[in-house]
């Protein structure tokens, strides 16, 4: 069964991973966002791609929730001495993502290759595509201004009211390789519970991808990123009331509209006003069996909805 | 007094060092070489600079001889999982200036004014020229071939046997901001002990530095690299063997023929075919004490040759 899944960094990762631990992992397609993606210090950062990454290689630092395990800090502390921005931390190992891939980019190398060498150099089988190996950039509109993303969520870390969200390039963006493809022999097509704004969306402004899903056989199932009208984690439930959304499963099911055949929630929300078929399980994960539960309650559902 | 020093990386930064410890740093100007730079994966790497940054800031390795002081290798650790190039050693701090100076580079920012950022931020009194803002790639033509620089010293550790060595770029370089002043407005100039083909030949290939030396008013010291017919570290003896050059001051003193006013030897050595007035002192410089003295000795010699 050939499973593909659409997904932002950490919440995605770890319905990924979860998938891993019930599918032989060749079975199984990420399609990532790099939306967020920028170039710091001249170094090409692609932070959810590199998330997966180390999610899937078993590298990620559990317990700060993002980069590597066993990271060291000394780059940090060496750009600080010599007066370099301090805001965005780059560890001593996952520099060697960034030094790589820069040094791909220069040899003319797109994203999705000098990804697929990483998964290859850690053993990774599952598939991890970028979007696009063309630049997409998500701005966000604030009553700050308008600012990157990651001047947005990591340099000012959501505070600003958000206003609007664009994805700069994405119009003139191609499908990665393999994405469409993906998307159209998959068996199931799963929407990770990422940030539906923020790290969905600029997959679905990439032409075609939207078209994809809904031209997709597939039954595809979003898993909702709340629980109890909250955010689990990052800025979903603040943006939503600054888009003056309520915080329901109902808003991320019309967000979907169109796109989605069944919304996975958790065991205890409610599902008012959701206009597609709704499945329960306890969505937050924590450990790496909740992880698999949330997957298997996902592959279930969407199997039901095939039926 | 103004003091101007025309060096390469290890050997050159000591004598710098050590005159930093007998004058005030303001009045000393280091003219680097910037033949052995290139691009690692992407990162502009000034090996020479880096040195005379380390060793006036007080950061170098004193014991591995190169590089920072207290260095950690995550980087190098994850690049090697990751397939990456092993034969060059970038550590985890030293990443920062490479890091930086790239972000400089895409700010169209020069070397020059890049180097005396870095120089600023460690709180360096002393000037760290860069002999010019333009590539200039030193290549030696050996018996496996033409190599760079970085492949022939650090990857091929010196082995392949030396026939020529060019500064490709040279004929095309201008000498950096301050690089002509520092010359012709010293009052002493010295030559550091670096190798005078493969170290101090890049700065004579500056078109201009050659004929700025020979103008200038200042009387010109070079510290022999030679102690008992050896070099204290690197290949200078192997390469003057290759070249069919005795291993004697006087193909050191030939060298520089109408450059330099004086040669400044070891204790122990003999001045046989020196064309040149010769002095002596201890050349081996182990302790910082060494260096001060090594510095003074060439300060005082050029100061009696002034008179």
């Amino acid at each position: 069964m050939k499973v593909t899944v659409l997904t932002g960094g950490v919440g995605g990762a770890k319905l990924v991973l979860g998938l891993t631990a019930i599918l032989p992992p060749e079975t199984i397609t990420a399609i990532v966002n790099t939306g967020d993606d920028f170039v710091h210090l001249g170094l090409p950062v692609s932070p959810d791609i590199d998330t997966l990454l180390y999610t899937l290689a078993g590298k990620s630092d559990l317990e700060r929730g993002w980069g590597r395990g066993g990271e060291t800090w000394s780059f940090m502390a060496a750009l600080k001495e010599l007066g370099g921005p301090a805001w965005f931390n780059l560890g001593d190992g996952d520099l060697a993502l960034h030094v790589m891939r820069l040094a791909a980019f220069a040899r003319g190398e797109p994203l999705s290759q000098v990804t697929a060498a990483f998964a290859r150099a850690w053993g990774i089988g599952a598939s991890i595509l970028p979007m696009s190996d063309d630049p997409v950039a998500t701005l966000v509109d604030t009553d700050a201004g308008r600012l990157t993303f990651q001047d947005y969520f990591v340099g000012r870390q959501c505070a600003p009211r958000l206003q609007a969200v664009t994805f700069d390039g994405a119009a003139a963006a191609r499908p990665g390789p393999g994405v469409l493809a993906s998307i159209a022999e998959a068996e199931i097509i799963l929407i990770a519970p990422s940030n539906p704004w923020l790290s969905v969306d600029p997959l679905l402004a990439v032409p075609g991808l939207r078209e994809a899903l809904i031209e997709a056989t597939a039954p595809v199932v979003a898993v909702s990123p709340l629980i109890a009208g909250q955010a689990v984690k990052g800025p979903t439930a603040k943006l939503m009331a600054e888009l003056g959304l309520p915080l329901t499963n109902a808003s991320i099911a019309a967000h979907y509209t169109g796109l989605i055949d069944g919304l996975l929630i958790d065991s205890g929300d409610g599902a008012e006003g959701v206009d597609v078929p709704v499945a329960r399980t306890a969505t937050l994960m924590r450990t790496l069996d909740d992880r698999a539960r949330v997957a298997r309650a996902a592959l279930d559902f969407a199997g039901a909805l095939a039926s």
